[in-house]
């Protein structure tokens, strides 16, 4: 906090926290969350075929951390929709991205630079939704630590978290992953800002909230922005992972595997299962699923 | 207006406005519901084999609507099911329509114009229930409309917007089609009614609720019963559709397709696709899944 | 009664009832429901690879009860998560059970005599849910029997009513088979349970709470200590349901079949349907699926 003030940061946490989302930043958010839909396989063939299939699709990506919120607080799932100029504007890009003639609008926000502009942008939302979220979770449950902690990271991740159900929707059916097996960084990084706005609003993170939304705005646009700008699937929690996750949750060894599975496994030391752990998912994952993976959840 | 109460229509809708729904006309969609039940593959195995699947499933057929309409506006999933003498009128129907000695009671309500008075019957209880629907929706949010909308949507059509996990809980899975990527004609009669009634309710249509629900109840007595003695599948709306829908959501032409599919489209003009459009949909349905999905709704 | 309060059962009743469930007889219910979940298949290494997935798999297994009933009427999904101590508990069990050097805590409750004294308890908890989970839902609707009935079966069900869902989130898709196709005694037990607490709570069952929680506690106790003592998988039921299903749920028979699957019925009188109904769901599940089955309702 000191370094913080002696920066005069403290001001500008606290200017930024005051700047309204509507309609800039939502518009981005709704931009960069439906352009998404649109590179699924198959989006645009839906898109002509069974518009009204693809705009509550569109509805799904723009409100889905709304929607999963409600579902979790017991409120109306469709509560949000009150918000008639958002509906509208969230309806407006979606008939941009899709029917746009010659394609115009979904090239001018595909261009590099401006699509980066953009995806800051929706961080920006990003974060402050998490930080209402637990607010208003916290306003309801005061010593509730689970509960904002999940309404936290549902308002940041969104859709992700739903999207089997979102598939379904499009008649796409892909059991065998979702996105609490295969987390992608937006989730991630939601979960773990959940844990910290958590912390703070319990007092006991020691910092006030403007400076930790600001803080928190700065890496998730940072890492973001560069994980678009590179095309890039990693994320920089892997390294700390691969770490705090074998020495966590290693396979017991030494005891009979009560696995129905008998699924054969070499290792017999601790640097063996760690290996498996931070190797295999990675095998599994073909190149075209993961990038999809990672789309998902921006 | 004016013409309606030149022909004294309008104390007609009046009076019509005023008849009790309970127990003649539940009665009905009660009936018509389950029929539609039994006409599934492997309902009648599964009625024997596993009744309780089986009652649970008439139960969603008879108040799915009102299951789907108090999940979007947060109100208790079961809160229907306190009206006892509904649940045990609905229980009793499916009891006579599975298991009645020498199948007396389905072949009675299945002799062609005993049915066609039911589907009659049940339209005047889908109207209704989207009237109803929307005003409920209005009382909580004045200036909802699109969750106006959404509330006098899923009250009209009922089980069919659910109907993926109605089948999987008799153990049948079909992810790749759902209703709203082939709406029925009930279900995307209600969208429009969802839509006129919440003008009304609104104050944008200048007529009275009563007319309304009159004449609206006229139109989808006559259509459904038209389509039931024909035994059709088609829909007044596919005229409108087949003009608006290529002009509204045309492909995208002259640009680069950003579709993971690299589909090939032949089509060098605004004409081909609307052919692609308007045909391609109805050659992938077998006749069989068609006729399936339109009874869905009913 | 008499003849309970001649053998001072209803004191004892009484007194039982007054026993806190927590933390011993909570924690007894978490082992066993966790234990069930390790013996998924697949489920250790999911532990290893995706452990936030597998525990939100074993917060299923322990609060699926609480999360489906908060569904059913209309309270918030998590509600139950800020009781910070239960969760707390569950987790502590979960990660013994999967991650323990040596697997020894999972070699301790596996060991017989002791998985007996865990599982008694865990019916106790049952038990208690059913009648709590009938009370809190008459507080609400005074004449929804109905409500009361299936707020007090899925209190005591559990996970089991939502095992597809649960599936999924480990990746894992089995639609063609559920828990209300192939009820498990636990289920089937919590149902007529329900039933029973419900005619209680309606003062048409002349029996003070207590003593039917105590009768009730006792039968599934001994029920279950003797099913997992005994590795059996049939159920106390299926006698008096292989005497009453025919008769009230016989095919129907001299009339034609509607069924679309033209499914051949040799039987020509009554007794025929008997012997399909009562074999053929046994012959068809294998033994694996059946054991698996039995075990995810536990």
């Amino acid at each position: 906090m000191d370094l913080l003030s002696a920066l005069s940061l403290g001001e500008l946490a606290l200017s930024f926290s005051r700047v309204p989302l509507f309609p800039v930043f939502d518009l981005s958010y709704f931009i960069v969350s439906i352009l998404y839909l649109k590179y699924e396989p198959g989006a645009v063939e839906l898109s002509q075929r069974h518009p009204m299939a693809s705009w509550l699709c569109a509805m799904l990506h723009c409100f889905g951390s709304y929607i999963l919120a409600d579902l979790l607080l017991g409120e109306p799932l469709i509560d949000y929709f009150s918000n008639n100029s958002s509906i509208l504007l969230a309806s407006a890009v979606w008939y941009l991205i899709f029917f746009c003639p010659l394609d115009l609008f979904y090239k001018c926000v595909c261009f590099l630079p401006v699509k980066l502009i953009f995806v800051a942008m929706k961080e920006v939302v990003r974060v402050r939704k998490i930080a209402v979220g637990i607010h208003h979770a916290h306003h309801h449950y005061h010593h509730g630590w689970f509960i904002m902690i999940a309404t936290g990271w549902v308002k940041g991740s969104g859709v992700a978290l739903m999207s089997n159900f979102e598939q379904l929707l499009r008649g796409v059916w892909k059991p065998e992953t979702n996105e609490i097996l295969h987390m992608s960084f937006p989730t991630k990084a939601s979960l773990y800002g959940a844990i910290l706005f958590t912390l703070q609003q319990t007092r006991w993170l020691p910092v006030s909230k403007a400076s930790l939304v600001f803080t928190f705005t700065v890496f998730m646009v940072s890492c973001k922005v560069f994980l678009t700008a590179t095309h890039s699937h990693s994320s920089p929690f892997d390294v700390l992972e691969g770490y705090l996750c074998p020495v966590l949750f290693r396979p017991v060894w030494g005891g009979n595997q009560h696995d129905n599975h008998g699924r054969p496994h070499g290792g017999s030391g601790p640097s063996s299962p760690h290996s498996a752990l931070s190797t295999k998912p990675k095998e599994e994952l073909s190149e075209g699923s993961r990038k999809k993976k990672t789309k998902k959840a921006d």
